[in-house]
């Protein structure tokens, strides 16, 4: 690996980049700002295009970072700075809009409530004695919006809970009252209390820590160890931010809001390195809870803009988070006082075996041959209060992309009353304990480049043949095909998943076709996750969350449109169109054309909770995937050069010759699972069963 | 490992059992027999769970074979044989069914098919030189059903293709004619022949073999190797054909028809062995082709009916087919003659690593824990004739079992001349080549034992609630909740599957509720790939593969109803109603009660094809999986006892402590995937700081 001393444009701004950025705002601005976002502004896409053809004569783009602050009278500006010139060249005063919280403005909440009189007294009521503050605790959330608070002032809802001792878990304990806290006052302005009070269960607690295991029973001890490791080094390649990996390379980016960004990815097809994405991320979420009743409606956040998934991520551990060779790359970001701090191990990379990648034996003759797959795996995790999200980018070496989120963490809990009713809205997951029913959706952005930038999005679905059985056309009812549709504006293009016809979506470039089957080459995306969003239309969520009103929406390609529940989330009313709303409301917009143009996709996929006892206290993972496969793109199966395991072709078996030993990859190392050996000779002749035709080689 | 002497009454039969069966029909009805199926008849169930509580008192149940042979005039009988007192209990002849095929049945038809001079003109015509006669093949597939042949005679339709060289591919030189063969005289009795003909293409081979692959550029040089290794032996123990593994416990069967069949499913909760499923298997499947043209429409093989999944099944080779710590399970058969063959590695069994089980980390004060995940595959790989099944059993942890199959080989193909209209009904993968649109749909009986013998199937559907946006129910409209629908008969169990509301199906034991969320124990089905048949109602294929018409269906439990086709598939009408379509007609049965009741599930699920050049020629595996999951069944998360990798809780953070090191299951073996040690001090300080709070423990 090799250190870029000058960054390339793609890559985050680096640590000393931040900190000129700071200094430039800190010397027009004062130093009386905290520093909500400082981050790399992505070069202008035709500036980046045109010098990744030519970075020997085109304008190198320039380094520019985006800085949202906050003043001392909560006024926010949101800037951009040249870092080239060291200028700034924007610094606009927002209206109503909050930027992004930051952790060290959540961390400050708990602080506060706990002296707050008016919150002692309501612990007091709920059962607590105030000698007792220090075990209060609240998850400090985005207010989501609350119209008697407005987006004017920056508010959080506090949700409160209590832990009897330090270890145990305050999900287990949550207090019935919700204070709302005033970020530029740092105080707490005001109490949703409910009409009938909870008091603080008293169930002894459950824990998943040790000292809680014990007390169950004590671990378990028959798991053996499992190793996984490569003596000869691993099969990707870093140049800064670069991998290749497999005919794959592209850059790996990371942001404050996304986590991972990947751009220009590129897959060399027998020495052409064709395009495929320009750029592929997790560009929003929204996590909506179904609970009808005050104030539970403003637990619905939209965790990477009222958050961020860059800020909230976890510094990984080798032997812990990732298993095998591993290589990380740290993150850096600015702290609230305008200093830098850097997570270590923000990305782990690595390889995995990945069983079977093509097989066939030939019945007739046994001939045979079995090739392994690899897959190359981009994680990160984040901590998003309760939950967390591990946030995995598979790429096979056929081609195909697989985004992976997996759920784990704890639920979000309010508290009940021993036997009371949750009326569906939510599941007793121990005694005292209601966990809401809630879903999790996610917003894949994909700014596509198949083949080049000119682009075309088809529905697929797989329907019968109209002709009825029996018909000159259908005579046994058995056709079907694959019925296509054209998306050829924005407002078209917002469509659902449809169960019943397994449909897909084709990102097609038609300019160039397969030549075989003369169907234009293409990315098409495979994705059963699709709940669609379960608050209803004209709700609070449906206006806040757009993108997650459809499946798929298809726009056309503009600079700076990266976030589909607009730029800055936290504290939107939705009573103007937000995000890929208000793109689309935009003049002409929603019936521009998206046929053979430069677009990008957004899909929104997740799942629908309803929780259960089995997620409690802490949630065993839970993994959602969708994929991204080459269909019509490659002349034929990309990985037939791929070394086989084993390969005995007809003639080797006519001639009676073993197979192929040129080129294998194979794996002397595993074993059989138990030593047979006792039984005289047992062992020898399993061995040499189990390769057929001498397969395994030993 | 101990061999059990005397076989468990699950186990398959042994080769010594199968003699025996084998010798007492010959001495009852003579040499001259043809031995199709000579298979354990699994104890019936009553007598079985009787004796599984009370192996000391109850009576052992008897080892019985089902036998299925042909006589040398075609005739057919099926009997079962008594091995324990050594007598035929029955022998029934059959009059218009026919047994499965057998690989020695369908071996014999390539060799006719060479030699029949009707044939050879078809080829001549077709472009081939008489004399090259031995580089003709054919796939023998079962006829389906064409009503010109009917099903009293026992037929196969030969898909016809050409190897211009012996380790060419054949299916990339499809013939354009069909002989039919009838087994019975082993002749060809008809030719289907095309109007308009094809000449066998001249298109230069594309290959997948090495010598192909050369050709090409040759192999990638660029993949290291990975280990897979468990020093200290595998978590796993067998104990015959039982299977003991992280508080699973389950019997592991093998026939000749659905493979891998698992029995008596339990799950020790705590001391407890909790009964789960009675049997689990894949128990049909249909491959229905949508090409209406004749005589396509005979494509929709029923692989496990009328071939066999464990007839044509794999031997398995350790590193190749397997990685890591294996263990082995070998399959044994009768052949056609009355021998016994033994297919080595039928099955393979093995732990993997699985990414992360649970994590949280408090953002407040950084306590941590992370646990790892493991998970138990139990597979096995058949071909049927060009296509691979890889079919995986994924035991997990938390008590989740995730089927998994994997689809490779290769694409059925036909032939079409130069930019021939393929109508929609298939895709040019390669020139010349056609390959038809089709589905993959799978039959997964599960056998359910959820808690005891008396379970209930619901549907569950994600729906909002009915109150509209700003209704005092449903002020801010995000109101949603799981709409449980009880299946209460047979007739209303037919249910389809329901993208927008991500519907499931829930098998509950309602006679026991969870003591914190009151709802009955259960497993949970959370399938995504159902695509529904296709081919209409009324077609030939819906009514042969009745199954395939809905994703659910639930029956009563009834001893011999395990095959959702019919017992003997090859050559069914569909006149009649045959399989789950024939147990319902029967009087009174669609409309009895299945609320608790001992019922089966049975759950079609699959993918629709539409071939793509990438897929030519050999498929990169492709996964269709799904998930059964405890819900409400657990008092908790059943996974806390799992060795941690690392914990810290916050008294250990507030002290300063390093985090837990007892129980500790921790990797010292992974690393860096680059040696970084270069620059100096930095691999050191990488290290370190990969490891936040000491976590890697290095
Ligand atoms: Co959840
Ligand atoms: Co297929």
């Amino acid at each position: 690996m090799t250190i870029n001393i000058i960054p390339h444009p793609f890559d985050p701004l680096s640590a000393a980049e931040i900190e000129q950025a700071i200094s430039i705002v800190k010397k027009a601005h004062g130093n009386d700002l905290f520093f909500n976002i400082v981050s790399l502004q992505e070069p202008r896409k035709a500036e980046m295009t045109a010098w990744l053809q030519a970075p020997e004569t085109a304008p190198r783009p320039k380094r520019v970072a985006e800085v949202v602050v906050i003043a001392q009278d909560g006024k926010v500006f949101d800037g951009l700075v040249d870092l080239t010139s060291g200028t700034i060249t924007k610094w606009d005063l927002l209206d109503g809009e909050q930027p992004i919280i930051t952790m060290e403005e959540l961390q400050l909440v708990e602080h506060v409530v706990r002296t707050d009189p008016k919150v002692i007294e309501q612990c007091v009521i709920s059962g607590i004695d105030p000698k007792d503050m220090d075990k209060v605790y609240c998850d400090p959330w985005t207010i989501g919006y609350d119209k008697r608070f407005g987006s004017k002032k920056r508010y959080q809802q506090a949700l409160m809970y209590y832990r009897p001792d330090i270890d145990d878990c305050q999900y287990q304990y949550p207090l019935d009252f919700c204070p709302i806290y005033d970020a530029e006052q740092k105080k707490i302005v005001h109490i949703d209390i409910p009409e009938v009070r909870r008091p603080l269960s008293r169930v002894p607690p459950v824990n998943y820590h040790p000292a809680g295991v014990e007390k169950k029973g004590g671990y378990r001890t028959d798991l053996k160890p499992i190793y996984i490791t490569q003596p000869e080094g691993v099969s990707f390649k870093m140049t800064g931010r670069w991998m290749e990996w497999q005919n794959w390379k592209f850059h790996i980016g990371f942001n404050y809001r996304e986590g991972i960004v990947f751009n220009n990815i590129t897959f060399n097809d027998h020495g052409v390195e064709r395009p495929i994405f320009y750029r592929l991320s997790l560009a929003e979420m929204v996590v909506p809870y179904g609970n009808p009743e005050h104030p539970h409606q403003r637990k619905h956040a939209l965790d990477q803009g009222e958050y961020g998934a860059g800020y909230m991520t976890n510094s990984l551990s080798l032997g812990c988070d990732c298993k095998g060779a591993i290589h990380y790359l740290d993150a850096d970001f600015p702290t609230r006082a305008g200093g830098v701090r850097t997570i270590k191990n923000a990305i782990c990379i690595h390889e995995e075996d990945n069983g079977i990648l093509f097989k066939h034996s030939d019945f007739r003759d046994d001939s045979v041959i079995v090739t392994r797959a690899r897959k190359l795996i981009i994680q990160q995790i984040f901590t998003a209060a309760n939950y967390e999200y591990a946030v995995a980018w598979i790429f096979h070496q056929d081609g195909t992309i697989q985004p992976e989120v997996k759920l784990t963490g704890i639920l979000n809990t309010y508290s009940m009353d021993p036997d009371e009713d949750t009326k569906g809205w939510g599941t007793q997951v121990y005694p005292g304990v209601n966990a809401h029913n809630h879903q999790h959706l996610f917003c894949l952005r994909i700014d596509a480049n198949v083949d080049g930038p000119k682009n075309t999005v088809f529905v697929n679905d797989a329907v019968p043949s109209d002709a009825p059985v029996g018909s000159p056309e259908n005579p046994y009812g058995n056709a079907f095909y694959c019925k296509r549709t054209k998306l050829v504006t924005p407002a078209q293009a917002k469509t659902d998943y449809d169960g019943s016809t397994s449909r897909s979506w084709e990102i097609a470039n038609t300019n160039k076709l397969h030549p075989y089957s003369k169907k234009p080459v293409s990315y098409k995306l495979v994705s059963r996750e699709v709940p669609g969003l379960l608050p209803k239309p004209g709700s609070l969520v449906w206006k806040r969350a757009p993108f997650a009103r459809h499946a798929v929406w298809v726009t056309k390609y503009r600079d700076d449109q990266l976030y589909p529940a607009g730029r800055h989330v936290p504290q939107t009313s939705g009573e103007k169109p937000v995000g890929i709303d208000a793109w689309l409301s935009e003049p002409g917009v929603a019936d521009e054309n998206i046929d053979n143009e430069d677009i990008v996709l957004w899909h929104t996929f997740g799942l629908t909770h309803f929780p259960a006892p089995e997620d409690f206290p802490v949630m065993p993972a839970e993994p959602i995937t969708l994929l991204l496969r080459p269909r019509n793109f490659f002349e034929n199966n990309p990985v037939m050069d791929v070394p086989f395991s084993y390969c005995r072709v007809p003639s080797q078996v006519r001639d009676g010759v073993p197979g192929w030993d040129k080129y294998r990859l194979v794996d002397r190392i595993s074993k059989l699972a138990f030593d047979e050996g006792k039984e005289d000779g047992e062992k020898k002749e399993k061995e040499v069963n189990g390769c057929k035709g001498g397969c395994c080689g030993k």
